[in-house]
C-alpha cells in the first residue's frame, strides 16, 4: 500500500483501539540497524469520518503532546463513530530534546512537507504523514503552542482560504475548539507547512498556538484537551455537547485577523528584551511594546520599540535574551 | 591593591557616577590576546554605606540584569550618599548565550565562589567579587529568576542565620524589597554560592527569585526595580520612601519558610510533566501536583507526583520536558 | 570521459598495476582548495572480465579494508587476466573516523546511490562508483563486517534476484567465497544500496557480512582474504583452484535465507542487552533470546525478547548498551 | 516580483541612496520566528547601467566586505548614473563567524548556485542573487581574498569564455581594476559559482583574489577599493578618471594564465609546510616550492614540492599546518 | 556523618534489602535544580563482613553492570551475612552513554581517586565511594571488561602487594573468582585508581578484566556472575560452595604476571590494524603480532608489531582503527 | 628521577644524538589505553652548557615547530659541546590541530606552568618540562610567532629583570638571536608562563614573537633558523661565528621596549577590522591606526582607533574578524 520507508504495525482499517509506533529507520553510529520508534494510536469504530490529531510539530511545544496523550489513553472505540488518528509527537526526536527542530538533522518539521521518501529523518516522516495519515483524514487539528522563543495568547489559528464554503468551515471550527481567541492568518511563507499540505488536499485544517515560551501550565493544558474533545463532538466523531466557553464562564472566543506586516514587529538589535506589554493587552499605533537593552554597552539608551498599528497584543516574546531579527510583538486586529 | 588577573579603569573610591569595564583575560584560539569586557558600573557620593548589585549570576534570568541596567542608567550620584556598585551580568558569557552556565567553561557562578585567581573565566571573576567587591560593600543583592527550568512566586529569599541581630537586619531587608513572600531556605549545599560568600563576611545578603522559566514578563521586571530601589532607601544610601505593597493595593510580604526536604518533589522518570497545580496555590499533603507522561510509551498511564507536605506551592517546572532527578515542586510553609 | 567532479590519475585502461587516488573536491574552513585523497588501485592485463571489490563502504568494518589492501599489494598483473579494480576504503572519511557513517556529512554510504554530482561528500563518491566504476564492471564484491552495532556469523549475502539466471551465478559466487554462511535476503529498504545500484546494472554481486561490532580478529580477515581471492579463480580473472571449506577441514557454506520480519528482533526499551544466545547457535521459537536490564531501574526485572521463529541466531546485537528501536537478533533458516 | 523566501524593504527601481537588510528567514532552536538581517545598499540614480558587487562570499575574506562598506558610505546619488548595488556579506553567517563556510548549513556559498527557494540559508540566499539581483545587473563583481588556506598576489581573476567580444570586455574590466596581476583561469570545476551564473546570463564579470590567508592588510584594502572604484568609472556608471598603476608608480596589471593541471601543487602527506618561495616571485621547474615536515616524525627527512612548470608563483598555502589534498602553490604564466 | 554533596536515602546499616538511588547534584542549562540519580542496592543481615560490588566503572564495559544488577535483584537478605554493597553504574554518566569517560566533565572514574567533595560529577562520585563506601567494606570487587578499545582474555587482576599476608588473600580471592586467568599487575601508573584507594585503606581489593571491545558475550557475563557469587561465598557472606572451574570442566585459573615494560606492544602509526594473533595464544619473542595498514598510503607495506617477549597474549587492540601510542598487545608470562 | 606520569626513551646523559617521544598517557573513549607521543630530541657531546629549544608552546605557530625540525635533523654531536635539548610541539595536540590551545582539555600552554602532575595533557606537559627539562637548562630559547590572532615585526623577548647581570646576559643573547626587534617586555600576567618558570629557576631566557596571523613566510623562519643557530654559537655550545644582520645587510637589532599600557590599543566594538598603519610603520599620538566596522549596520559610521603614544607598530591584528576585547595593536619605543 505505501512506499514510504517507514513501517508500522498500526492497521489503519481495523475496528477498536490500537497504540503503536511507526518506525522509522535510523541508521547511526552507535545503531547501524536502528530505528526511532515513534508513536501512534488509532481509534476507530464503524463508519464515519476521520480526524487526524497531531502534536509535537514543534519539540518544544507541550500542550499538544500532553492533551493528545491523556486523550488516546481515556478514548475508547465505543465513545468513537469513524476514526480518530493521533500523533502525540510529529517531529519525535525534536520532542525528546525539548527542542524546536529535530536533533537529528536539523530540520523544522512545519516547513518540510511535502517531505521525501529517502530524505533526512525529518522528511521521511512528512512523506508518511503525507501520503499515508493525510488521505485518511477528512479533518485535521495541528496543536501548536508558541514554542521556545514565542508565548502567545492561547487561539485556534487558521489560514485565508479562498473557497468560502471551506473557510466558513474551517471557522466553525476554530470558533468551536473554545481558545480565547480564533485568529485568521495571512501566512506569507506558508510553503513546506502541515497547513498547507492538508489544506492542498482538501481537508479541514486547524491549528493552534496555546501559550508557549516552552513553557507549560495548568490553564494551557486545559485549553488545547476542551479544544481537541470539542472538535471530536463538533465534527461528530463523538456524541455529546461542546464544553463552550460560556458553559465556563468565559467571553466567547474573539475571532481576529492579522491582516499585514504592521501587525510585526521585529528586533533589529541583539541584547536582552524588556518587554512593557503584556499578551491580552490592548495597544495603540506608536505606544511603546518594549525595549532592547545593549547588555555589553548598559550605560547606553535602550532601543524603543513601537506598535505600528492598533489592536489586541497576542503574541511576544518570551525569553529575555534576543537577536537581531527575532520577532517580539504580534498585534492582532478584530475580524 | 589587587592580585587579580582581572583589571578595570572603574576606580571604586572617586565620587560620581563611572560606567566601565571588568577586563577579564580570555586568551582563544581566535583571539589570543582577547579580553572578556564585563560591564560595571559604580555611583558614588561621600561617606555612607556600600550597596553591591549583581544580576545575571544564572545568564537565562533577565529580571535583574533589565532592573540593573535601567538602574545605573537612571540613578544620579546626587541621589546617592554612599556608593552603589552594580554588575548587572555577572556570569557575563552565560548572560550573552542566554543560558544558565557559562558557554566557556560550563561552570555555575553560584557554586563557584571563593573563586580561583588563576582558574577558568568563571573562578576569575568569583575570585575578583570575592576579594575586589565583596570587601568593599555592607549590603549585597543578587537577584535571581529561577532559570530556565525553574518558575518562582515572586520572592525575596534569604537563609537562616544562626546570628540573631544579622537575621532580623536580614528579614527586615527582605521585606523591604516588596516581593509577594519573603523566603526563608534552609540551604542544603550552600558551599560555593555568592550568598555564602557574602554572609561569611559578615554582609547583610538578600537574593531573590522573581519568576522564571528563561521568561521575562512586565510585572516581575517591576518586582526587580521596585526592590532594588526599595533596597537603597531601606539601606539609607538614597532617601525617600519605600514602594510598600500596601501601596501598590498588595498583601504585605508573606514570609514563609522551606523547612525540610519533604517541602521538594522531584522527578523520577523522563517524559513530558503536566503540572496540575500552579504556583500560588495551596496544596495539601497527598494532592496530585502533576504527572510526568512518558512520551516513548503514551499508552501507558503517567507516573503521579503528590505533596508531601500542606503549604504553598512557591516553584515548579517550567518546561514540559522533564528528566529523572529534575526538581518539579517546591512548597513552603508560612513562617 | 566523466562529468564527476571528482578526477583522478588511474587509466582504468591501462596495463600493469596502478596505486594511486580518487581526487574528491573537498572544501573546509581550514583548507579552502582541499581535497580528500582516496585509495584507489587498477590490476589490468588484457582482455578479461573486470571485478570491482570494495570495503569500507562502512567505515566501522576492517575485514574488508585490511584483505584488500593485502591483496592490491600482492596482486600482480601477471596472475590477472582482465581487470582488478580495488577501492579499501569507499566511505574514506568514515574509515579514518572509525565510525559508520561519514563524519563530513553524516551520510550512510549505502543508501546514497546513485549519489549525486553535485551532492556531499558521500554524494559524490557514490555518483562516481555509479556512473564511472560500475559500467566497467562484471561482477561487484562490497566486504561488509556487520559494524559497530551488529555481531555477524561470517555471510556472504546476496538478494533473491527475479532473474534464474543470475539467481544461480550469484549463488554460486556466494558458495565460491567460502564464508561458514551463504545468506540469502529480501532487503525491506534495499533503495540506494551500492548492491542495488550494481544489481539494477545486471552485475553479479556479492555482499558479506564478516563479524562486526567494530572488532576484528586474525579468523575474520583471513575469511574476507580467502574469500576475495576465491571469487577472482570463480570469475575466471585469476588461475588456480579455490582454497575450499573443505580443504580447510570445514563444513560446507551453509545455504541460508531471512524470509520474513519474524526473523528480526528489536528492542524496544533502552538500557543494557544480556544475550543469552550466541551466533551461531540453534534457537526455537519462544526461546528467550536475551533481556534487556533498565540500568536506571536495575530493581526492575528485565525486558525479555524471544525467538518468533525457529532457526539459526546469525546475528546479534554487539555492545552492551541499547536504544530502543535497536536490532537485537536475525535469525537465518536454511534455504 | 518574487517567488523567494527572502524578503526586504530595499526598492531597487527608486532612486537615492538605500541601506537596508535582505530578511531571510531562519527559524531556530532559540528564535523559531527568527531572521537574518542581511545588510545591502542601493545608489541609483536616473538611467544607465546597473553594477552588482559582492563580498564575503566566502566569510574568511575581508578586503571585499571593508572596501565595500567604505564604498557604501561614501557613494552617494549625484556621483552614479544608473545603479550600484552592493551587498558586502554574501555569506553573511559566515562573516560573523570569520570563517570561508556558513555555520549555519556548512555550505561554500561559491558553490551553491543557483541556489534554492526552500534550502537551507545558503541556497535561499543563493537563489535570491540568482532570482533577484543578477537579473538587474549588467556587470558583476565578487571580491575574493584567497580565504584563511591561500596567499594570493593580489589579482583580478576572469574565466575563459567562448565569445571573444565578451572575453575583450572582460579582460578589459579586469585590466580596468588595477591590480598587479590579472588572471585568466580555466576553471575545472566551475558548477555552482556565482561567476558562473553570471557569465551564463551574460553578465561581464569580474572576480578577484587580493591577498588571504585570513589577513587583511592595508595594501590589500586599497587594492579592493581602487579597483572598485575604478570599474565604476571603467563602465560608466561614474565619472572622473581611472586611477591607474601608472598613476600610482607602480608596473602595469600582467594578464597571466593558468592554463593546466601543472601549475597546481597539492600536498600528498599531513604535516607542517614550510614554503622556501613567495608568491610574486619566478620560478622554474624542478625548483624546490617548500617542503612538508612531518611533526609526528621530526627525525624524517621532510617531503618536497617542486615546481612543475616555469611561472611566477601567484598562490601559495598560507599557514603552517598542511593536510593531506591541500593545494600548496598555484604558478600562472604570462597571457 | 557525611561531608559529601551527595546525599542517599539508604541506610546502610539498616538490615534487609534496599534499592535506591545516590543523589548527584547536576545544575545544567536544561535543569537548574537537577540531579543525576545513581542506582545503589544494598543486602544486609546481622553482623559479618561487607563486600563492595562496583560495575561501569568505565561506561563501555557491560559484563559488571549486567551481572550486578542480576545478583542484586536475585540476592536476598536471608542468603547473606553481613552486608552486599552494589554500585551496578559507578559512572553512571558514562554507562548511559555507552563510552569509556563521563560525557559530563570527561574524567576517567578510574583516574579521579579520592576525588573532591566540590568537584566535577566525577569527582563527586569517586569523593563519595572514598569517603562513604570504602569506609564500609572489609572487601572490594571491581568488575571491568577491557573497554571499547581492549579485548581481554577473562581474568581476575591484582596488584602485587608489598604485604605478603595481604597478597596471598588477595591471591585467593583472585583465584576464588573462576576466571580462566588470575593476572597480577605491577601497575605503572596506579595513582588515582580505585584500586589504589580500597587497597591503600587495606581493603582486599580484586578487579577484573573480562573480554572488552565494548562487545558483550554470554560466556563473559558468565564468568562475572560466578565470579561475583563465589566471592560472596569465599569471603563468608554467603553460604554453599564455589562454582569451581574444575566443577565446570575447565582448566583451573591460571596465575599470570604482567611484569615490566616489554610485554606491552604500542602502536606508533596511525592506520588500520589486523592482527595475527588471538587472545590466548602463546607467542615467542619477535613473533609477528600483527601490522598497521596506512590506509592513506595502501600501496605501502605495512608497520609490523612483533613480540618482545614470550608468554601468552591475555590482551590485544579490538577495532581495526588504531592510532598512534595505542595500546596493541599485552603478553603475561606464567607467575 | 622522576614522578612525572609521563615516560622516555630518552636517556638525557647519554652522550650523541637521540630522537624519541615522550609518552604522555591520554585515555580516550576510542583508546582507552591511548598515548600521546610527543616528539623530543637530545644532542649531547660530552660537558658543557645545555640549552632547551621549545617550538609549538601555540599550536598556531610555525617558525618554531619548522626551524627546530630542521635544526635536530641537521645538527650532529660533533658540532656540539654540552646539550641541545629540542621539544618542536610543546602543545602537540594544539600544533596537530593548528590551533592555539590544546584541542583536548582547552588549556594554554602558556599559562599552565609549573603543571600538575595528575593534571589533563596540558598540564602533564607542562609539569614534565618544570620538572625534568628545566632543571637540566642553563638556557632556554621558546620560539612564538604571534599566533593567529596577532601580527608581529619579527622579534627576541625578553622580560625586565631584576637582577642586573642576568638582564644584560639576557639582552645580549636577545641581541645575538639576530631579530629586527629586540622587545623587553613588562609582563602585565606573567604567572603561568615558560618564561616565569625558567627565569624563576634562574635560567637565562628568551622568547621570540616572530610573524604570525598563522601565517609562514620564507622570510619569518630565516629569521627563526639563523637565531636558533645564532644562540647556540652565542652560548659556546657550537662553534662559529654568528650571522649577524649587519653580515646579511640589515639593520642591528633596534631595542624596544613595551613600557605600559598605553601602548596597547584593543576594540571595543564586534566587526571587522581595517588597519590603516602596518607593522613597521612608526605613529604618533592620536594618529588613525584603524577602524572597526559594524558588518550588521554598514551604513554607519566605523569605530576609529587612535594610537595613545608616539612609537613603532610592533604587532597589529591580523585577520579582519574583531571581536570586543582583541587587542588591535601594540606600539614599541626604542630603549
Amino acid at each position: 500500500m505505501s512506499d514510504s520507508r517507514i513501517s508500522t504495525d498500526i492497521d489503519y482499517d481495523r475496528d477498536g483501539k490500537q497504540v503503536g509506533y511507526l518506525n522509522v529507520p535510523n541508521s547511526t553510529n552507535e545503531s547501524g540497524w536502528g530505528t526511532l520508534l515513534m508513536p501512534i494510536a488509532v481509534v476507530k469504530n464503524g463508519r464515519g469520518p476521520t480526524i487526524l490529531f497531531t502534536g509535537g510539530n514543534h519539540g518544544d511545544e507541550y500542550e499538544g503532546p500532553i492533551a493528545l496523550m491523556k486523550l488516546l489513553r481515556a478514548l475508547e472505540p465505543a465513545e468513537v463513530k469513524g476514526r480518530v488518528v493521533i500523533v502525540p509527537g510529529l517531529n519525535m526526536p525534536a520532542l525528546m530534546a525539548g527542542q524546536r527542530l529535530s536533533p537529528i538533522d536539523g530540520m523544522n518539521m512545519n516547513r518540510a512537507f511535502p517531505g521525501a521518501r529517502r530524505g533526512t529523518i525529518t522528511a521521511m516522516i512528512a512523506h508518511y504523514v503525507q501520503t499515508q495519515l493525510l488521505p485518511l483524514a477528512d479533518f485535521v487539528c495541528d496543536i501548536h503552542s508558541g514554542g521556545r522563543s514565542m508565548s502567545f495568547l492561547p487561539s485556534a489559528v487558521v489560514h485565508r482560504l479562498d473557497d468560502a464554503d471551506r473557510m466558513r468551515k474551517t471557522l466553525d471550527a476554530a470558533r468551536a475548539f473554545g481558545a480565547p481567541v480564533g485568529l485568521v492568518l495571512k501566512e506569507l511563507d506558508s510553503e513546506g507547512m502541515l497547513d498547507t499540505a492538508a489544506e492542498d488536499m482538501g481537508r479541514i485544517f486547524v491549528s493552534t498556538e496555546i501559550g508557549g515560551a516552552g513553557v507549560v501550565s495548568p490553564a494551557t493544558i486545559k485549553v488545547a484537551e476542551i479544544g481537541a474533545r470539542n472538535l471530536l463532538v463538533h465534527f461528530g466523531i463523538c456524541q455529546g455537547n461542546l464544553v463552550t466557553r460560556e458553559a465556563q464562564g468565559l467571553a466567547p472566543t474573539r475571532l481576529m485577523a492579522v491582516p499585514d506586516g504592521d501587525c510585526y514587529t521585529a528586533a533589529t538589535e541583539n541584547g536582552v528584551y524588556e518587554p512593557l506589554v503584556d499578551i491580552g493587552e490592548t495597544v495603540t499605533v506608536g505606544q511603546l511594546l518594549g525595549q532592547v537593552h545593549d547588555i555589553e554597552r548598559p550605560g547606553e539608551p535602550p532601543a524603543e520599540k513601537r506598535a505600528k498599528r492598533d489592536g489586541l497584543l497576542v503574541c511576544r516574546l518570551g525569553p529575555g535574551r534576543v537577536r537581531r531579527g527575532d520577532t517580539i510583538a504580534v498585534i492582532a486586529v478584530d475580524l
